[in-house]
């Protein structure tokens, strides 16, 4: 598929530092009022490029690439997710880095699926996005952007790319991408990664952890997947829940998979019909994935007698892993045909560094 | 019905400062570790007594009543919730104060269903716990439990309780019960009330925060509700849901609610087939309650395309309401069947502080 | 005395809906790299303008006045500060708010200061800046002026300004400036406010925490003051500090008064030289003022014994006051000469809601 | 010297895990209410058994050992932390970890202290305190005391202490004893390290974040320093200090250092008299170390025009080092009267782990 792209030359006339593409999918940070109504609508990306003119001053090639029909990211879809990974692949050996723009509300869910599909990535993917449209006065998208740009370009002391991650930047933090989450919807700090320390935060400088960021491996080469599986949905514990939900859902046609949002440390109920409703679901091969309601610390199947009932009938810990991540890698997961019967195996192991051992 | 009581003298010889009610329904608090497995299980609760000594130097009077049979919280039902309005209802007039010991897990379902059963409630009643067992030498469980009952026995100048609603007290803080969540599974610190400022802080003093707590007012009369509809479920929504899997749950035989937990501001996928489902699931009076997967900020229906199709063909407004205090409260709203067409209204306003205008 | 000024109409072509003084003073959010070396320089504030066009797409008038020779803030100095409130005097009638560029080393010295010298404020005086220069492409200057601006223009429904303090607003927290310290050198969230809540938060929208907001009082007249006593130091204690030091700082020449920074709850060592070191200086009409080493909390003289004596010698204690509004209320007490031997008496007692009672 | 001691038995029949010295200096963790009046006054150590008697269930030796006079914290001074030194390396190879049970008042300052005394250490060594006596019902003494002594017996796979450096524990949070700062004085919550991360958190387990943490050596052999030098003090700028303060301060009988508390990257005032005074008093062999008045970030000496001439002129540079961490180093280096001329150079490197390079 062939994409528009603008491409922006540094001002200063000294040789470049390297190279990133920017993808722009949609959102708030790209959105403008209409003219007539008071509904917020997408703007052309060229324009993103006029409102922040700092851009021509960063020291590096920057080239941007937009989605045909940019979108809210409440509309975001697996099959962009493939799409942004397939123009990753394309573009990834004539680019150092890259940096997506993205609506909030599923840039998490985004990040987690973009680090299951980009197997021995090597190169910065950051995303990130806005609160408040770079089209209003009081905006934070001009800072996200600039800031993204410039985690994106930089490099160790060897030359190699200090983050080869999916990240996410927002007001001042990097986190990776597959331990975040939007916890607020009003405020600047919109992301949180409750079980893994931020990876940097941009102040007057920017302060990277580096125990913590994945290093740079040479002659890593990257492999890129193409496929989701649909058939999975989320089922949340909730004191009083019925027979006939549980059920209803464990029974939905196609389904292959469920993460079960459990209470604590991956405590649900121990009533009988329960149990059994979990333990003949995992008889007919559906798939239980037990992710925590809090948003931090992890499941401990087999601490209470109310998780203990769970790890005996096969269910899956999700260990410390988010629900946005636990979704999309059971999706991922049940894609990868060839394994076989491993993907069980898979979903309660780290793939990209999503959940602690 | 009947329940074993042990009633505390405080060692002082002076007149006591007021009496409290101290239900115990079971949880971590008060487990041990069986003698022989390594199993955690709920121990007799006259051993908190002999745990925390201290108990019996604070002024006022403490009568400890314990559920027959205590639960982890995991097992938490409608039905012990109403057994708890039942028993503050029948000992109302008789005690100034009531702290309920109970699990974690679902502490803030619990709270947040009491808080809808007690119309009209003038005294406090607080909800603690522990992260750690009082049976083990490192444990949250005693400071909890001491500063909950100094809480409760709390009074003004007038000589009126301080605080006049359900509560959550943990590590520190006192949380408006229906505002709060658990979101720490590991940390002390697990209660957090991301929408609603704290109501104290307990420090070397205890700091109140009067501006945010519901003031005493004369002449209230309780009045306990005491049934709940369980015809409810969540629904969430992920990027790539299936039309099966939503169609499933909207189908859900005897279905009266859907708390649909969106993304961000409460937007959600604008594909036709779900705009769809949705319509017709509230064609067939099944109540959408709309509410944020972000713990902070609200839902603003309206705001971007993405839930302004959702408010035209319906949709309710769940506001800054949390999960647990959404799904609570259709559960109360849809047993209120004397009321007849006004649920959907109820659900929509704040009924006890728990969401914003 | 006349100063350099630039208007900026709004391009709508609405009637504004009110008006602002820019007052700039120098600092990081105004400095550019000189074209020679790599050393940071104040710039023509004119330029600001140029880096921020948004500005003139507000819906208020905005004018700009420099101070005749902009410094870093390192340099500011009471008799600048003196100049400050005779500009807002000056200007009072003629604008609805004013804003501040002030750098971020010594800004809450200056809102402490300008909160003592504009007694009966009913206005906005809303101090900002930024850690990064608004010449740099990666920088917090453009968004805290945007925002500091609307702030300053924000009414409430009776057309009245929301706030009428003076505040310091910093990466999205409003706070009362007398409250304020800057805690953190390097990140964008620069400035904190231990012991009172931030006034406001700058999201999605502006939340504002009206019960903690001075509100507007209808017929209240501005009153300047315009003098400093300069005699004042501190004092810090630390466990070893030495007779020779305490005594030679209580007995530096011309000293009117010390603020103490004590341990903890206001507490020093009992050793007697040190008692009598303070108890001779109080003799000799010297002003002790008893501060906390601790951000949070408050000086309570006679907890422990370690206070005890600090209370019975005629120390005076700051409650919850910041080293910043200490020194610099010290300083505007002894300057109320008219005022006699009041002075102690307006040091222990909340002037601008600098501290709690 | 010989102290009283007191040895306790762990009531399991097991062979125990190892041995704590548990050295007791007085506090608020140990204070009771006098019989007669309301003040708090030091009590005798043996109670504290009495209080926390989950002690005798932990699976180590504990021995308690009491300074002759408990003290209160404020009246802490260098002579003890010699004696505390002492006391450990007279019990250095008979016990496997040291507690040491603080008054929080100055306890930054001790563990500052003592860091720099205990050279090659690589045992535990953990002060611990409270914000409440252990004598009153509502307490967080029994939980500091319990956790510290767990977090001094941790050792690793191969029997080797977790910790090897001398550690602040308070309320959930390891911190390294000489980057630590108190910095609430009523909150439970009361000790922070602004630069450099927590060393561990005790929730439901002990979360270690090993590469932050100081690893164990083997073959260190410890070398105990018995000195300070006290003629030091703090010079805090803030706007307006008089030439008169600042040359009284200089100029102090014997003084061989000062700890200047400067503004935000280590900025002060410009003004000629200012720079002439730090210069003479340099050219007199006194030492200038610049600190930031900032909790949070570091001194960085040429980066703004402010900073330069300081730089220029000989001044030295604290980095992120607290108030705390920079006035006892320099008693300590000023004492190391053998190293000649290198105390200057002592000054400005990391010595302990107590300032990042």
């Amino acid at each position: 598929m062939s994409y528009t792209k603008i491409h922006i030359n540094p001002i200063s006339p000294e040789p470049t530092t390297g190279s990133v593409l920017v993808i722009y999918t949609g959102g708030t940070l790209g959105m403008v009022y209409e003219t007539k109504g008071k509904q917020l609508v997408p703007f052309n990306f060229q324009q993103i490029i006029e409102k922040v003119p700092e851009i021509s001053r960063l020291d590096f090639d920057i080239t941007f690439l937009s989605l045909p029909e940019p979108i809210d990211s409440s509309n975001m879809h697996p099959s962009i997710w493939i799409e942004l990974a397939t123009i990753i692949e394309e573009h990834y050996e004539q680019f150092d880095s890259f940096v997506i723009l993205h609506g909030t509300d599923t840039m998490a869910y985004t990040a987690s699926a973009l680090s299951y599909l980009l197997e021995n990535l090597n190169k910065p993917v950051i995303l990130t996005g806005a609160q408040l449209p770079i089209g209003v006065a009081r905006s934070d998208a001009r800072e996200n952007v600039i800031t993204a740009l410039e985690l994106a370009a930089a490099k160790n002391a060897e030359g190699h790319p200090i983050i080869t991650e999916v990240c996410i930047y927002f007001n001042s933090n990097l986190l990776r991408g597959n331990r975040s989450k939007k916890q607020e919807s009003s405020d600047f700090n919109a992301f949180h990664s409750e079980n893994y320390p931020a990876l940097a935060n941009a102040g007057v400088n920017i302060e990277y952890n580096f125990p913590y960021i994945k290093p740079y491996q040479p002659g890593l080469k990257l492999k890129v997947h193409k496929k989701f599986d649909h058939n999975v949905a989320f089922l949340k514990m909730f004191p009083g829940i019925s027979q006939q939900v549980v059920e209803s859902i464990l029974n939905i046609e196609g389904l292959r998979g469920i993460v079960l949002e459990t209470y604590g440390a991956g405590n649900a109920t121990t009533e009988p019909w329960f149990l059994n409703a979990i333990s003949n679901a995992i008889e007919r091969d559906i798939v239980i994935f037990n992710v925590s309601q809090c948003d931090g610390g992890r499941v401990s199947q087999g601490q209470y007698q109310t998780s203990k009932f769970l790890q005996q009938i096969g269910v899956i810990s999700g260990s410390d892993i988010t629900a946005e991540a636990a979704i999309t890698k059971m999706m991922y997961v049940f894609a990868c045909e060839s394994r076989g019967g491993a993907c069980v195996d898979m979903l309660g192991k780290p793939l990209r560094g999503e959940m602690s051992i």
